[in-house]
């Protein structure tokens, strides 16, 4: 039986493939001293659209220096849907000396294709292995297993991956015994991490005869992330006295964890619903990393998928019959507590203005403004806040704003305010997410023939004491203003000081002398 | 099949069963809306030594307000070996009508016993629970298997209790069979999550017919802590259609993850290596969250441990012919560093003086002091650290200093310096851990036979931003600090600036004048 550590092409989903060079010899020295048989270092591609770093290309100085670090066996995969045969010539053959495996990651849907690539790959003298997704879903949707006997002579190792994250062990001896039916290729398994059972399912693997499987330091891998390595390697010392240098191990545990406390992979519930339900974690991986979702949200998005979208109602389409010359939107930020004051005054100097709340949170101390149209925003769980904040919704003066249909993130409006919500008819300034608050509030503004756009309340984050959850949202909205912006010059305009670059700022105590 | 969820309860060891009001409201808030059968809320006791919070002693009014808050089942649970029968009278009774289960953790050394306090359990009307502990030991230390029909009447559940974290499928379904020999009593079953088994342990456990599992948010508890109820739940849902509330389980998830980033509970390397190898998990909590061992010294302990103390060789005792007068004790602060000029003039002006490195992070700094003794304390992996230091240990000057044997954490010597290593005799000064940096220091400044210690580099931490980590450190440095000055009076002096309390500060400047 192998192992197969991943660390750096698997992790590289979190760091957009770039390590620190320390932290590369780090894992090298220590995987040098551990009983693990192939490390798969990274992706080869020619350049694709976007910014991905060096573990994703694996120039030919990499593979190098990652040869001058150890000899172990290194192995580098390819997306098959992303790598025409032709470019094995021109991508591949000339790093073939630094590479005792090339993996290919194949979508059973394309089988036939995966094999043509083999093929290709084989006439080169490659060492080959298949890494087919969707593990979970063969025994409906395995018609593939049928074409396993022609892997024979171009797949060394015919890997099941556990792309969900859902197999239980069970599952594992049936899908061997249904591959073994077909085919006596040497077998290997991946295993995520989403419901925990990444070491259980990886060590059944191994009971039934898997020659090779995967892990990662930290257990660091897209998503929910893998079985750990150091995990897989502590159950093999106890149980059958495999030999592990620790003090090896533990300072490659010790490097990753403080990498892990920046992006923090590993699995939470919104990876357990995804995984427990076979949904696809990379939506998942985004709305958790990059987004700035509750989990409840998520869960809810998640739960619609499994269900269909019976919690997807469609609601009337926000139409104004009056028009609003100016537009004030309120965000969460504490300005628009800290300012509201000197906001009221210049709120009630205005001949023609409304009021969108694009967060519930600071909502409460605009109440009192009775004549001033309020509209509330309603993404994902918002409704919930909405409800806290405003104990009594029946004496709610507002009306409630929800993004256009179908909503991915769901529909939840508190039960007071059905009568009193719409959704908007589309988005059409932007193309960033419809479903975030501020996309929504300046499409309401927009909506309500607003000529002049206020903000109040967005704050925005000070440099380097920032989450990188907080900075995705930060370049998120500054996006939207730009968009905004593009369309129509100047007329958004922050009242109360912000860190948002991009958005011009004016002072609400100027407009009030 | 019950659930019982023992947040509180489990949890109580990270925060000493103190919680804060907002947290606990939200905990019964959403477990009112989740399938959930009994909450185990906490301990009984009466005074113990030491401050232990809210929910280890449940006073009358702390299990009121969960009564009001919830309508749940209540469960607190006993430590048989702390709870004399005598008490049940004075503690339980009076509480009688809050708790519908009592639970006693049973050693299985002591079931005679455990048997007579449920004996008197019950003549009270008491539902009881027993949960046995150390379930991986119980096919060679499960004599008491045989008493189980003496459970008939007495006992409601009978718990198997993975105390280690280190128990496999497998085990649990022989465990069940031969429990299931003796006795047709209601299983239970309590998991850890070391080695991450904790829900396939579960599950299997209740395909075998157990009736009643443990669970809490997050996995809060003890060590590596539990089965987090969230993933049960998630994974009922999916397979078993079990009906869950995800709102309900988010907004409890998310509460319990802020108090997650405080203290850190989940499975990690030495807790890995614990489970797996049936050693106690106590220790390491507290190597791990309290003191400030690496893991290298953590694994190396529990290796110690598991192999016995090959590690742990016996050297010369540390005997000096020469004394010196004044004692320089350099820590790993920056101020060592930044001081390091004034310092070695001041050196270079003592008559009767030799330096220990109580870390060897510093000790670079120093090496050029060709003239004056240096000695170098080894703790842990400190030698590693050493190594680091010095590249060229063939040219090292110094000599090595262990704690008495035996040495826990192990004995790491560089292999240049193995003749020049001695380990002290005994610490006479203090009862604080003997395996610290500051203890070694300071007894061998004492065995150098000092009669002034001065300390550079000890610079402490600032109030208020300090880790948990650090705030243990410093004490424990400050009770060493106390204790040593109870025997020598106004002898310990920092010449460089230091947070520490009750370290009396001198300026290494103002010697120079």
């Amino acid at each position: 039986m192998k192992i197969l550590d991943c660390t750096l092409r698997d992790g590289g989903y979190y760091t957009n493939w770039d390590f620190k060079p320390a932290l590369v010899e780090t894992y090298f020295r220590a995987m040098q001293q551990l009983p693990i048989e192939y490390l798969e270092i990274g992706y080869r591609s020619r350049e694709l659209a976007n910014y991905l770093g060096q573990y994703f290309y694996c120039p030919e100085y990499v593979l190098e220096n990652a040869r001058r670090l150890t000899d172990k066996k290194l192995a580098v995969i390819l997306n098959q849907k992303d790598f025409p045969v032709s470019d094995v010539k021109e991508v591949l053959v000339p790093v073939k000396d630094y590479l005792d495996l090339v993996r290919v990651a194949v979508n059973p849907d394309n089988f036939d294709e995966a094999l043509i690539l083999a093929t290709e790959l084989k006439s080169h003298g490659f060492k080959v292995a298949f890494n087919v997704m969707y593990m979970s879903s063969w025994s409906e949707n395995g018609a593939f297993i049928k074409e396993l006997p022609r892997t024979a002579g171009l797949v060394d190792y015919f890997y099941m991956v556990d792309s969900f994250g859902g197999v239980f062990p069970g599952d594992i001896k049936q899908t061997i015994k249904m591959v073994r039916n077909e085919t006596d290729v040497a077998l290997g398994f991946h295993g995520h991490n989403n419901l925990e059972l990444g070491l259980i399912n990886t060590l059944t693997a191994i009971e039934e005869g898997v020659e090779i499987v995967d892990a990662t330091i930290t257990g660091m891998g897209r998503g929910a992330g893998n079985l750990k390595t150091e995990l897989l390697l502590t159950a093999l010392n106890a149980k059958h006295e495999l030999d592990v240098n620790f003090n090896a191990l533990t300072s490659v545990v010790e490097a990753f964890e403080q990498l892990q406390s920046q992006h923090g992979w590993g699995t939470n519930l919104p990876y357990m619903v995804s995984g427990a339900n076979s949904l696809p974690q990379k939506d998942v991986m985004e709305w958790v990393t990059r987004r700035f979702y509750s989990f409840n949200s998520i869960i809810r998005a998640l739960q619609n998928r499994k269900k269909g979208s019976q919690d997807n109602e469609k609601l009337p389409i926000f139409e104004q019959s009056s028009s609003y010359q100016n537009v004030l939107i309120v965000g969460g930020g504490p300005n628009a507590v800290d300012h509201a004051e000197a906001i009221k005054h210049w709120i009630g100097k205005q001949e023609s203005v409304a009021i969108v709340h694009a967060s519930s949170k600071n909502a409460k101390h605009y109440e009192e403004l009775a004549d001033t149209p309020q509209f509330f925003c309603l993404v994902g769980s918002e409704g919930h806040r909405l409800e806290k904040v405003f104990d009594q919704m029946v004496d709610f003066k507002g009306q409630c704003i929800l993004p256009p249909y179908p909503r991915e993130m769901g529909t939840y409006i508190p039960s007071a305010l059905s009568g009193k919500s719409n959704e908007l008819k589309e988005v059409t300034f932007t193309k960033v997410n419809k479903d975030t608050h501020t996309v929504l509030a300046i499409q309401a503004a927009i909506d309500l023939g607003a000529t002049q756009v206020f903000m109040v309340g967005y704050d925005g984050y000070m440099e380097g004491n920032i989450s990188q959850q907080e900075k995705s949202l930060s370049e998120e909205n500054e996006l939207v203003f730009k968009d905004f912006s593009d369309i129509a010059e100047n007329s958004i305009v922050s009242l109360t000081p912000t860190n948002y670059k991009g958005l011009d700022v004016q002072s609400v105590y100027g407009k009030l002398v």
